[in-house]
């Protein structure tokens, strides 16, 4: 949790239970912006989409210059729920359009829990209206705590730049630990800005800060059908940036910084993790090459034990780098774990010691570098180990 | 274990122990094939190729017309140890070359173990000796015990055809647990056919074989350095077959079944299995298709998670098809398990019932019946569930 949240001006939270899977714990999430505020959203690539996604995604080209509504709930992701969860979500978001009288095209939605069982639009909807009754500016810990699912704790990032004489605030929060991975990442996240930008640049600096964060982090491999990034600015008229100024250069770092810290926020809280793994792989060939190369070391099942069991098990990441599709031989293949030699011309570093490498691996964080000596590209993914834990949570999530 | 296991004339098996990491457990195995035994030989796609596998795949297209000796060891895989593994590999098969009297590209070997260590040539060396002491053509169940690594039992199928007055026997051997996924599984397997076959049908019925068992089985979707399959005819000259006759069909079809059923029985022996699982993808636009969402459902962690904790969690099946690459559209996917609906249309079929999908969840073999609705290819794939065991299995292998 960081040491102070900013609130960001006009930008305000509510949270409620609908009392359905997880009991009185609130689950649902209601988010006002004001009527000047930009919205930015991205939304998951596979082609089982959550009807909410679809809704988000039709709604947020028709907004109007009023209030704008986020409804979040956790616990049902109603995805896979056919024609009828597509009626579901229109139902409860005209319903609290008309409650806090604005277009229904003006409340966007998004959910995350099971899949494929209808939701119970009525506690959703007393949930979310109970919620609207309690929303407060300072509400960021019950945001981030609502929206989790298996997750065991919230994730909130907040920061301040200053231009000249004014401060810049972004503060964000993010859920997700299993059914991770890019294309994007499994999971829901908001960032708020206290600043105008327009609608460009904040889509700009949206598609930026995804590639250098949730698309760079695996737990699993399986990505889910509700993904959603969400990134806005509440319009405020008073911190005006403009296209390529300097206050642009500066808020968009650390908008970045924001996206990639709740991304390791996520990996840290990944399902099941004792390790978190680093992978750095350089001197690839491309950037498709060295993003391929990484992933397939992340996604192994083999590697991910072997790190849970902290074998310094070389030979397993060498395996993986060889059958990648886009490694022609591994020759030139160097591997370095927490600074210990592995592997020099694609079999064991003369250097490499079995004691050292034993107790390098018995850290908290594996850095893994992998340099292929096929050319300049290079590219880091973050990953977590795969446990005991991890398999227990997963066979046991729907009952 | 078959009930009758037709030995193949003039084939003998000698198995000892090296006394390494498996103590006085038999683990190197010899085996000596006639002069007019003709050999086909594949080998792993992985570009980390274990020394042993470089040098069969010479070897293998050096022979002379004297005896072929199959040197096999397990608990060693001899991989990515380099130039000196090479030349640990040459020197055994060298010195039992001239032990026999043949020439050293008669020689054929193959390991399995752990990768990246160098390879104790002097114990396995005396083991190899000793087994070819002890050879006779009776000695399958300890020649297939010898080759283990993390299996749980030896894998045996043996088969009889009666072509006119003629029996054609074809008996074979595989191991395999964990490191497997096809371009192909990883394994060594083994199958002797008793007749005389020519070179070129060899190895078009030996590709044939492993399209339809080895390269259909995923465990992890790690490869190994070390897949290695071989197919020899003891060349017996009473039972030559034509190219195109009636004999070779029948002997080509037996020698697919003792390939399936292999691959059945490694599946079967999957690191840390509960459940056996059957993906069989239908009405794909192409085969290119039908195979990536069959894998794609096969290597998915969370679909493998669900199958361990018997939970007909559907909705991770479809979030697997909707995340793979070459779907483009889910409208028209429907999945059935175990003869119970799921999904229709992309959703959940409306004669889904909770409780026989349930019930049916707790067979030991799960078949998950997926239609694309996208053309007519079919692919059938065959995977374990991913248990707790897996993971304690493979974090604690090397130690």
């Amino acid at each position: 949790m960081p040491k102070k949240i900013h609130n960001i001006d006009g930008i305000e939270f509510g949270t409620a239970s609908s009392n359905t899977r997880y009991g009185p714990r609130d689950d649902s999430l209601v988010v006002k912006l004001p009527a000047e505020s930009k919205l930015s959203g991205k939304f998951t690539s596979n082609k089982l989409r959550a009807a909410p996604v679809s809704l988000a995604i039709n709604n947020l080209s028709l907004t109007s210059k009023k209030n704008k509504i986020l409804l979040i709930n956790a616990g049902n992701a109603n995805a896979a729920t056919g024609p009828n969860g597509l009626k579901d979500a229109q139902s409860y978001c005209s319903a609290i359009a008309k409650n806090v009288g604005v277009n229904k095209e003006n409340v966007i939605p998004f959910s995350t829990g099971v899949i494929g069982q209808s939701l119970p639009v009525k506690n959703y909807l007393e949930a979310f209206e109970s919620a609207l009754n309690k929303i407060d500016s300072r509400n960021w810990k019950q945001a981030a705590s609502a929206i989790l699912t298996t997750d065991t704790k919230p994730k909130i990032v907040s920061k301040e730049v200053k231009v000249g004489n004014t401060s810049y605030y972004v503060t964000g929060f993010a859920k997700g630990s299993g059914m991770i991975r890019p294309d994007f990442a499994t999971l829901l996240s908001f960032v708020f800005i206290d600043a105008n930008l327009s609608q460009s640049s904040l889509n700009k600096i949206h598609s930026t800060a995804l590639s250098e964060s949730f698309e760079t982090i695996t737990v699993d491999g399986d990505t889910s059908p509700n993904d959603s990034s969400l990134l806005a600015t509440n319009g405020n008229s008073t911190k005006n940036i403009k296209k390529g100024s300097a206050a642009e250069k500066k808020v968009s770092k650390i908008i970045i910084e924001i996206f990639k810290e709740l991304s390791e926020l996520l990996i840290e809280d990944a399902e099941g993790i004792t390790k978190k793994v680093i992978i750095h792989v350089t001197q690839a060939k491309d950037l498709e090459q060295a993003k391929s190369v990484a992933f397939t070391i992340a996604e192994s099942p083999l590697v991910k034990t072997a790190m849970f069991g902290s074998d310094a098990n070389w030979g397993r990441i060498l395996s993986a780098i060889g059958r990648d599709k886009t490694v022609i031989n591994i020759d030139k293949v160097k591997i370095q774990l927490n600074k210990e030699p592995l592997v020099k011309n694609g079999f064991i570093d003369p250097k490499y010691s079995e004691r050292l490498a034993s107790k390098a691996m018995k850290k908290k964080e594996i850095n893994i570098e992998v340099s292929l000596g096929a050319g300049k590209a290079a590219f880091r993914a973050m990953t977590s180990d795969l446990s005991e834990d991890y398999v227990l949570i997963n066979s046991d999530y729907r009952s």
